[in-house]
């Protein structure tokens, strides 16, 4: 599966499809097809013995990268650390950054953007209204 | 495992572990550990017959819903539909959101915040350097 499918925007959320993380292409952004303002999501994975084939790093966003299965390497300014799944990478602007899959397995990872110090706070709020499933 | 462990801080990273995903508690908030400012990142696993039992808004931070195991439902605004791995929901601040878990099987949720509008579009930067792992 190369996309997001079965897309649909309300009011107030969207929601589409990406399918299993078995199913999902090398790299998918998933941003522009549901609307996010806030942030960059993009889904990742990596085949064996595959790198990002370059080092990036960002003007203004921090980014995160959540590894969800397989095993692999990261590396930031030069210092590299393995990866495996639950490792969470928090990057600021001005890290050079990339990774890999050293293994013999899949690597999958999602990584999001987001604008370094904009964060609000606190933000939630609780409603007392019943909650019902019709 | 309940928290963050093995986290390392270095001028322009953080790093940490929360486990393979069977093993995360019901919900685990990143965010603070790791020094995020741009985002707020939880882990939520769900068991089986449990609902988050209240709905909830936002004042400024537009929220993703990414699915990653199990089955379970979703509502805003009323409005209930089914999620799956893979499914990815863009919620508004105004939504009022819930989900559970329907089924009889453990459901994964990621969930991220970000300020709404706050994305300052491409932002990466390609680097020319070799990329070398040692």
């Amino acid at each position: 599966m190369s996309n997001v499918t079965h897309v649909r925007h309300q009011e107030h959320y969207s929601v589409g499809q990406v399918g299993p993380m078995e199913d999902w292409d090398a790299k998918l952004f998933v941003g522009r097809e549901l609307g996010f303002t806030g942030m960059e999501v993009s889904l990742n994975r990596l085949p064996p013995g595959q790198e990002v084939p370059f080092l990036h790093q960002h003007k203004l966003h921090e980014e995160m990268y959540l590894f969800i299965g397989g095993q692999g390497q990261f590396q930031v300014d030069g210092e590299v650390f393995d990866v495996h799944p639950g490792t969470i990478v928090r990057v600021m602007p001005e890290g050079r950054r990339a990774w890999r899959n050293n293994s013999d397995s899949e690597l999958w990872c999602i990584v999001i953007q987001a604008n370094l110090d904009s964060l609000t706070g606190q933000d939630g709020v609780r409603l007392g209204e019943a909650l019902t499933w019709q």
